[in-house]
């Protein structure tokens, strides 16, 4: 039995971003607890959302299509909701190495009018905002804790922590009850495989799965900690549930720590084509913002929400590949699908 | 003798937000050393930039009008410059709390794109920024190192924190050579004094001056370490001259640590007007981003830039004094001079 069981039968809830990969995921498992889900998804291009993610959802979800910076279309959207999960955003870190500004409109000045907007609206009210465990740039020891020194080392970072900051200050003011999960690399259905900067992890996967070689940047040996998404949302309808919490920050992250060419050979044996791993030298222009290895340590969540990941990365992987085998055309459009041709299959 | 006598003879450098209080001193100084001075500042209402401060530069200074986030203004000012000293923003706490998004505009935004021109225009130039204490909030004992976790309290910390890590990331990537001193509260000759909003030093000197109470927040008892201009010029003389460094951050503080009541009854004392000192109720809206007490640590800035505070706050509240009844005409236009007409003076 969950710590949120119940919770969220009939209560309205809002996802931002919701259209997007974590957020439809969220909508979803949200939809089928009985939730009355409202979603502010403005389709920005390259962010990753996509209408076809809420494909199946148990209740029916309603989409407002807007930024969430503008005032205009968010504020009837938000207007007497009991919980917001606030996923909006850009990820890509080697996209706002390019474009800061574009990252910094959308990841913290959008934020902020949201924020000051859903204050004003709806004081005090649980917001849940999707973190990012690069705000602590390259780890000096693991596994990375919440006391972990913050130092970003791109513009995504930066500008997801500014919207960190916005969510601990409007906590402290007592105007919004703030939550913030700072996930890592997050794996699973509904990942946007056609949208570059959306991680490795949906390229390994794209790849893997259309039997092209998988490239691992050497050494290879850097550690993650993939998350697989059911666990990512698990999290956030804990944190969405939880009452008054001793602290708001938390670390996400998966249930192994795994050297990246273990991902790729995992991923790429799970595919069962002909796709094989590759190791390449590092890109100067990614290297520049490479944090090395990464592990969360993620006790605190498991001490103050009930939360653990508990899909190991092997099941996740198969859960994964099943899901876009079985929906190829909407998610590898064009791409012909290799699993239909392999022989033996 | 300094260690950076000589450097600036003839050197060409950047002041951002040079007709400030900060700023304009700063360009005295270089002015002095024989630098060639270019001020880019856009006179924001608010800001406290005013362009009787720079009466008497010994070398005249050239100024551009123009905001630093606007690329045609400032391109053809920083074209050819060696060193940028970076103090345009906003400093006003309480007003980012009402107007957080103009905050936003002003100390990040607009840093992000001054910063992006600059890196490409100059790349690798020494930058020294102006930072500021408010980014480490409450502190969790004193006095605070650079260590100290960031925690900021308010909207102005919050968003001159994102522009501390525009700086810190630019120069990890190589493209620039920042260097930021976090201030406490500053004071001396061509504060603000008439502009709201600049701190309690500025309130204190204006009311003293003119002979009105001075209000203290109860109880009184928090500490400050407030540095004479000077000494925070010399800081960003020695910052803008040091070779490179294997830090980028530094506290500066002032030579003593002193109670909010203890400041206030040596001003008014000094002033030798009517001037008393009251206590007063905090209110509630300036509690809520009130820190406390704070007293820097600035053993770094001593050892790396060989710098330390030397002017004691009597001393420093005298000269201060002294400059503003010299030129009142200037900086308290129409309030009528108390020392004038002070009997005995």
């Amino acid at each position: 039995m969950n710590s949120w069981q119940g919770f969220y039968t009939g209560r309205r809830v809002v996802v931002t971003g919701g259209l997007g990969f974590l957020g439809s995921n969220l909508a979803h498992a949200l939809a089928s607890a009985g939730a009355e889900v409202t979603i502010l998804d403005a389709l920005v291009p390259g962010c990753g959302g996509n209408p076809e993610n809420l494909e199946g959802t148990a209740r029916c979800c309603r989409v407002v299509r807007t930024d969430i910076g503008e005032m205009a279309g968010t504020a009837g959207a938000i207007d007497d909701c009991e919980v917001v999960f606030n996923l909006a955003g850009e990820i890509s870190h080697g996209r706002s190495m390019t474009e800061p500004e574009r990252d910094g409109e959308l990841n913290t000045a959008a934020q902020l009018r949201f924020l000051g907007l859903l204050a004003h609206m709806r004081p005090g009210i649980r917001v849940v905002y999707a973190g990012t465990r690069q705000v602590y740039g390259v780890p000096l020891s693991l596994p990375v804790d919440e006391d972990h020194p913050i130092d970003p080392v791109d513009f995504n970072g930066i500008h997801k922590y500014a919207a960190t900051m916005y969510h601990m200050l409007y906590s402290r003011l007592g105007q919004l009850d703030a939550v913030v999960l700072r996930l890592s690399n997050v794996y699973g259905p509904r990942m946007a495989l056609n949208v570059p900067g959306q991680g490795f992890l949906g390229v390994f996967l794209r790849r893997a799965l259309l039997g092209e070689e998988l490239g691992v940047y050497r050494p290879g040996d850097q550690l993650r900690d993939p998350i697989f998404v059911d666990d990512a949302v698990e999290a956030f309808l804990a944190a969405g549930a939880a009452p008054v919490l001793r602290a708001r920050s938390f670390n996400l992250g998966g249930a192994q720590a795994l050297r990246l060419d273990e991902i790729a050979e995992a991923i790429a044996r799970a595919a069962g084509t002909e796709s094989r791993v590759r190791f390449l030298e590092f890109p100067k222009q990614d290297k520049a913002f490479d944090i090395g290895s990464y592990v969360a340590d993620w006790s605190r969540a498991r001490q103050l929400l009930g939360w653990q990941p508990r899909t190991d990365f092997a099941t996740g992987i198969e859960r994964t590949l099943r899901f876009y085998r079985e929906r190829w055309e909407t998610y590898l459009p064009g791409a012909g699908s290799l699993w239909e041709t392999a022989p033996g299959r």
